[in-house]
């Protein structure tokens, strides 16, 4: 069983959460057996944005087939 | 006057914030004289619970009884 | 064109999305030019405050004017 | 000469050298031009595993053919 | 759901696997639940003991009841 | 033989060895077996208290007892 | 709007600024909507190559299409 | 004597070396004593520029006036 | 509530406890709310002075006006 | 009492521990009074070599006479 | 010019202060043209010495003669 | 076959190539079967210098002889 993990950077106009979550069902939508995620850094884009863009680096880890 | 660290890993259903609330409030529950927390670590469980679990690593810091 | 980056810890009784829009809203309230913000910590005050009290560290990264 | 990395989590019921050779083995089936590896975190699952599962999180690099 | 990390450092005569082993047995013998672990150090003590010492630091995961 | 971690911040109004003898000192009189110490933070509070106070964040191992 | 990044590590027989260049200037060749690029690492190969040859680990970011 | 640091992000069209003179030249510009700078980060923004824009944040140390 | 952290750097002929004193003094003079101050790196000048000179770089936070 | 701390990289066709064994046994032949051993990196060459060469990089402390 | 760093850990039954002091003399005594010096550790030893000894790890760089 | 790794300051009044390349150059004039280079930090030299020196801090490699 051998694992991979990818990095994703998921962006929300509301929150880190949603931030979060719009990398993760990224990760759903396209991968199969996906597994965990872990939130590796947050920030917030303010200039050429509408109000905030929230940002989430995001490691995604899925299973590979044999 | 001594601090005392330890590290908890609160969990939720539904947001980052209500996980660490979960390892804080544990905390505040077996013991006396809590003082701060800090998040060292968040994650998300996907596989093997229903939707997403949000997990949140916290070190709390209670102080001492002399 | 050089950027000066400060850092600023947001705080929230409500959540840590707050604490991190109270520092972002206080860059903005005080420096032109803001562009970007990193999250750098994130912790909870317990001891001394009512309730809880969430804090964000940020960094803060605006455009000096020539 | 361009090199890429990615990064595997090889997983072994016996030791954490196997779990290395694991992702690396995996890595030779499917690339080619494989030059080293980096090993970035080790763990044991302990928890819905039979016995224990030792996993090594490892970065793989190869050559980008031109 | 509540889990909660302490740090012990296992030891072996033989080798780093078997000092992980040491560490997680140990766990495992005082603790119910005990989900994962992580190596966060290795090293092996020269002087003072009979051969080599290898060491293994590792952080362990359980669950606390509620 | 395994060892186990624990963290402990001291406390003083004097200086950082001060703290640092703070928090071994404390888990001298609760512990046996102690063989070392490693400071991991040193910080000051100003406010809240007369003058200053010193911490200093120290992870201690000890033997546990088979 | 979600971004995905890759790491690269670019080669030049002349200068860290080349390395740099290499491994962005392949992301352009096979990507579209490249956003960033941050430099991770840096070093020198010289055994094996004919005078030295600068590398450059760089992570790129480009963002995904819906 | 006490030195205090700020942090500038530098930029440059034709290299990175450039990026930190840019960062430098400003705080020479501003300020008086500088002392040393230390390179932070160094990253490329490829969107929104024609061509590269390399960026360098930069920790400049000046002595402060008694 | 919004804390703003600075970076000093504080010296001393004499000890890492006066380095500290002589960065928070510093800060204490020039600045109102001072809350708290980090140790983040400890170092000797040696040429160039008389004697030795020990240094240590501080964050200090303070609270803004409103 | 002072220890002097240098960097070796041991390689091995056959695991980590021996990889490790190779380093610890070259310090063991050149210098007296070794102490410990903290292992630093791990990695897998690949390319150039038959098989696989298990490297690893560990730090060995040695007391200085006086 | 090119300066040289080695890595030395002194030692006290006293303070930190004198550790550090420890190694920066030993390094005095037997090296020309020493720079500077950064801590880099600091530790208690506890078991197998009378009282406490304090540890601390320091580089220490020195220019090359040419 | 085992490595040694030393820690070389490389400076320039140029770039910081040159400040890499004068590590390594020094390196090469001194030790044999030199294999690769890290770079570790770089910065600026401002004050007690004409114009600026660039440095650069190299971890160097080289094949120990048996």
């Amino acid at each position: 069983m051998v694992f991979k993990k990818i990095t994703l950077i998921g962006t929300s106009a509301e929150s880190f959460d949603d931030a979060v979550d719009d990398a993760v069902g990224r990760a759903e939508a396209t991968l199969d057996n996906l597994k965990w995620a872990e939130v590796e850094e947050m920030g917030v884009e303010i200039a050429g944005v509408e109000g905030r863009e929230y940002q989430a680096e995001v490691e995604v880890a899925f299973e590979l087939e044999e």
